[in-house]
């Protein structure tokens, strides 16, 4: 796969493994497309597929399984903890190699416009393939949810995109775009006072005045006893990991606390780390080509 | 590629364009074997070859260019810088991912075994699957080179491990085995004070002391008006380059230096940055199967 794009597809089914397994077999055998992940959350009633692919065969087998959506979930009889307005929820495309995010907007578009027409299923663009700011954000976007989407579709600032100006009888509507990779990242510190996690998660978190792709909030771990900064970096190539971890630490300091580890969850660029290991041992000249394993995977 | 094993065979021949394309072909276009890289030298007179593959397709792409390098190339004629003692000078083994060190010992034999018996062309195993420990260095090995071979396979100790105990006519002998990947590694000094790389050089290389995994030097860089302790880290996963350049680093304090940077000369396997990545992030229960680009790898 020379190219490599990451679609984070979320399904509103989280129970029924039948339907499951139909779904997902969507992104099974196919050149140029390669299921990485999938979850289900029987509580969030959610099925959450990591898959990448290059341009073309991605775009075909995510289209295959809006389809899938479409024809097996019912909005109308479903029921969970998680937020959602559409029997795909929302459907988000990240460059990782050799793709750009205008190549992941454009993508955006066409498979947004596709669903529009081929299942008549209305698609709001989002994030970086918003039409307008007020519609970057994915929960703006929601609020209301499948039920009061019968209505909010006919208010002039949210008419869809794509797709008749109509909420889909069965599977709602569904938010469409580019993004960043996200990477879960959670530094703990060394005391219980959660009060010094908030604290420094503020001080680092774009909203209050922190590094732009930081969203941050302190978390109690009372098993552990200890507290941690549980961040969200919304966009590591600008706002890098180590330049959090050191500025946390800093903040750190000045209560005596000192940072216990960090922790990433779930998946992670390969160039996060390459990155981080480059800051810290000063690599001059360095290019991911001489990793070993970005060759390998080149065609 | 599920499994990847990695193999740099050394051919001597630098020069002419035809024979060197005829050797690589041997790698090209094959299921389960990828050729990364591929460079020549003149004044060395010698190939270096970059492939990775699975155990038995990679087996076999190797005899098909050993047995190439038999038929094309004639000692006899060869003159170049680099020392050489076969046709095919040197074939290591590398394990890189879901294959181990025992696994790239076995596979050294077998090819080994294979050239020995279809090419007539004897065989020192060496590094780690050295047949004992006078014949774990290439150097001591190759010494006498093409020339000496002619003597010294008769010497009771270099009795080769497979193939006839008569040097091949043309081909000469080759050393085959299984090590760990080399990474070149150089750490740049803010001085002009070639004795400080070289004190510092003595302090961290295995024979002066140092750590198990590492050899080094000081090497004056006049252009750049600094020093460098030039460094090959013979297994990182045992000596890690964190821990290597941390070291470097409280030594240079006392004299005052500073590192300038670092560099990385040709590949690295990810492993190792992820591994500093972790060191220095205080990463907790991370798994290399978290980085994205592993998971792509994978069938």
């Amino acid at each position: 796969m020379n190219q490599i794009i990451e679609c984070v597809p979320n399904f509103s089914e989280g129970r029924d493994r039948e339907k499951i397994e139909k779904i997902v077999d969507s992104f099974r055998g196919k050149k140029g497309v390669k299921l990485l992940d999938y979850s289900n959350d029987e509580n969030h009633n959610r099925l959450v597929v990591t898959v990448v692919g290059e341009y073309e065969p991605l775009k075909e087998a995510v289209l295959e399984s809006v389809g899938k959506a479409v024809e097996l979930i019912d909005l109308n009889k479903h029921e969970g903890q998680h937020p959602r307005m559409g029997a795909v929820d929302v459907i988000p495309f990240i460059p990782i190699k050799n793709a750009t995010m205008d190549d992941c907007i454009r993508l955006s578009k066409e498979v947004g416009e596709a669903i529009g027409n081929d299942y008549k299923f209305p698609v709001f663009l989002y994030e970086k393939s918003a039409s307008a700011p007020h519609r970057e954000n994915l929960a703006s976007i929601r609020k209301g949810e499948f039920e009061g989407m019968a209505e909010k579709i006919h208010e002039p600032e949210w008419h869809p995109d794509f797709g008749p100006e109509e909420r889909h009888p069965t599977a709602g509507t569904v938010a469409v775009g580019a993004r960043m990779p996200l990477v879960a990242y959670n530094i703990n510190l060394n005391t219980t006072r959660l009060d010094i996690a908030t604290n420094i998660s503020k001080k680092i978190r774009h909203i209050n005045g922190g590094f732009r792709f930081v969203k941050a909030m302190g978390v109690d771990l009372p098993d552990k006893g200890m507290v941690q900064v549980s961040i969200n970096m919304t966009d590591f190539t600008k706002t890098a990991l180590y330049r959090v971890f050191e500025t946390v630490r800093f903040e750190a300091k000045r209560w005596g606390v000192t940072i216990a580890g960090s922790e990433i969850i779930g998946l992670v660029p390969m160039a996060a780390l390459v990155d981080t290991a480059m800051y810290y041992l000063g690599l001059e000249d360095f290019s991911y080509s001489q990793v070993l394993e970005s060759r390998i995977m080149d065609e």
